[in-house]
């Protein structure tokens, strides 16, 4: 376990959080259980595809929409939208996706300087498709985001910011493991704090030798939901998964749903209430967004429950309307709530 | 005028419709009025810019959403939409984003076998800047449209479509009304008929003489909404505007928001009433599914006020949801509505 002692909003930095992940962009159609069992998907995964069955599915499937994604680019807006300094790190090609996606983390307030490639794959897109009781299944073919190499880790950037964040999903590449490590490294010497995302539990079954090493070794802050921790360490209850987590890493934040989150710190534990929702539209992001929240509130000299807290209203927010990033002034809504940000 | 007597539906044909019209990706992003003040927008226009003011706009405007749009390539999903045969003609470029419409077309049901560009400028795009007060502010880069020639007007798509359905905004570009010319030509060779849909009050204003000749000689069926109807014959009412229409068109067809409809064919009047909608969330798209409907109504040998109620069920259907394509199944609709379709 990494112990450290310095809180990270008392030291000098450029940018709160530098968000390391992948940059993709989202195709979102309707399509119907039988459409899900015909094509083998199966209902609320992530599944990775190659670029033929990308082909084939986006050709199969229904007309779409298409919004800027990516798990961890979805945190860095979000904290944009609270009035933080994010920067991202992500790789596109230079093609017209590519554009759309760099456009909108520019425009969202994300500093975003990662050159795009100008060969080879095209930027990374993931099929979402949407059945009629709002679950959401994943397809993402990761084109471009395979190009991600430890020479994009922008040194500035990592060693500039008091968090870096890295993106489980970013695993699934062996190439981007190297730069995985590289920011670790960067921002471990430079006296920042490192936090991880575990992205999703066939993420974790992908890849749990390795984050449970990386959770042990090098995460100050681990940010999951109760499922990834139970997978993680395939323990039946979220008690059980809470209480090997908490002896591995510094701090926890485990979301779940409308049960709220637990934070942990050493010996402490906070339960975090779930916002209320008025209408549950859409559930994508919303980890994301309160991973945003969170790490806004850790950055900027919050208290753990107070950080949480910021983490469940961004999380609120998400879920009220379609799409993964904040709609609505983020920073005014948290200050509607009586917290002073 | 045009005088047609054989109903279009009592004709083989292997579609309903053709539609001719400019293809384009919407990209909506919302923003405040002083936005469109400092940036010279006009609130609720539709304006064309060039390249370089499209590239300008989209980097200071905020992140967006894309979706496939087009006036009558709406119209023409929503005729699919209904169990109809439609066909299209518009023009993009083998791009990403032209790869996303003809996908959307395709995968809607349209028949779309236009070649796209491989050289020359971009896919068309529409930058749609949305106000809290929910209204909408397009800029339209032309684009790939531009390169809609004569050449492109498929003579079988046209021939063998009951109506043939041009998009006023085609008017803008020169070569583009060759085209149109040359569709109109073929359409009524073949004994088919003619509709054309005035686009927008500020379309009207920059095309005023080539309509009103183009209503006198070749359109078997105008729609239009009351404002374009009464800027198309300057005039100051309703009321002037459809008694002077009605003595040049055989069937005009006029869309009043709230009001409903009212469709003339020489003598004859009839009153359609709007579709309640229990949510008014975007009316982008209204005018293009009323076409939709009515244009299906009439070409299966429905009687002029059901075609009328056909409408307004599509244009009801496309306000209750964002985006300017019906996402549900319309033809069930209708038919709840107790029209055998």
């Amino acid at each position: 376990m990494v112990i450290r002692t310095v809180p990270p909003h008392s030291v000098p930095a450029i940018y709160d959080v530098c968000a390391v992940g992948n940059a993709i962009v989202d195709v979102i159609a309707d399509c119907d259980d039988s459409f899900l069992e015909e094509h083998n998907i199966v209902k609320g995964s992530m599944t990775l595809i190659d670029e033929a069955r990308a082909d084939f599915l986006y050709k199969t499937m229904g007309p779409g929409i298409e919004m800027s994604g990516g798990s961890i680019a979805n945190s860095a807006a979000g904290i944009a939208a609270l009035g933080g300094t994010p920067t991202y790190i992500g790789k596109v090609k230079d093609d017209q996706l590519g554009g759309i996606f760099r456009h909108d983390m520019r425009s969202s307030g994300v500093h975003y300087p990662t050159a795009p490639s100008l060969t080879g794959p095209a930027t990374a897109r993931c099929l979402i498709l949407v059945t009629s009781d709002a679950q959401r299944s994943m397809n993402t073919y990761l084109g471009a985001c395979v190009d991600l190499l430890a020479e994009d880790i922008d040194a500035q950037q990592v060693a500039n910011a008091r968090v870096t964040l890295l993106e489980g999903y970013l695993f699934d590449k062996p190439k981007a493991q190297e730069a995985f490590r590289v920011a670790a490294k960067i921002s471990h010497d430079a006296g920042r704090q490192l936090a991880l995302s575990l992205s999703d539990t066939f993420c974790v079954d992908r890849h749990r030798d390795g984050f449970q090493e990386l959770v042990r070794d090098e995460v100050d802050c681990l940010l999951t939901n109760e499922f990834e921790l139970m997978s993680l360490y395939q323990v039946a209850t979220f008690e059980e998964a809470i209480a090997i987590a908490r002896t591995l890493c510094s701090i926890v934040v485990c979301t779940r749903s409308e049960k709220g989150a637990v934070i942990t710190s050493g010996e402490e534990t906070y339960k975090i209430d779930a916002e209320p929702v008025p209408v549950l539209l859409d559930s994508t992001g919303a980890g994301d967004l309160f991973a945003a929240g969170f790490l806004f509130g850790f950055t900027h000299g919050h208290d753990l429950p107070t950080s949480g807290r910021i983490g469940a209203i961004a999380a609120a927010e998400v879920i009220g309307h379609y799409g993964p990033r904040p709609q609505h002034d983020l920073k005014e809504l948290v200050r509607t709530k009586g917290i002073k940000i």
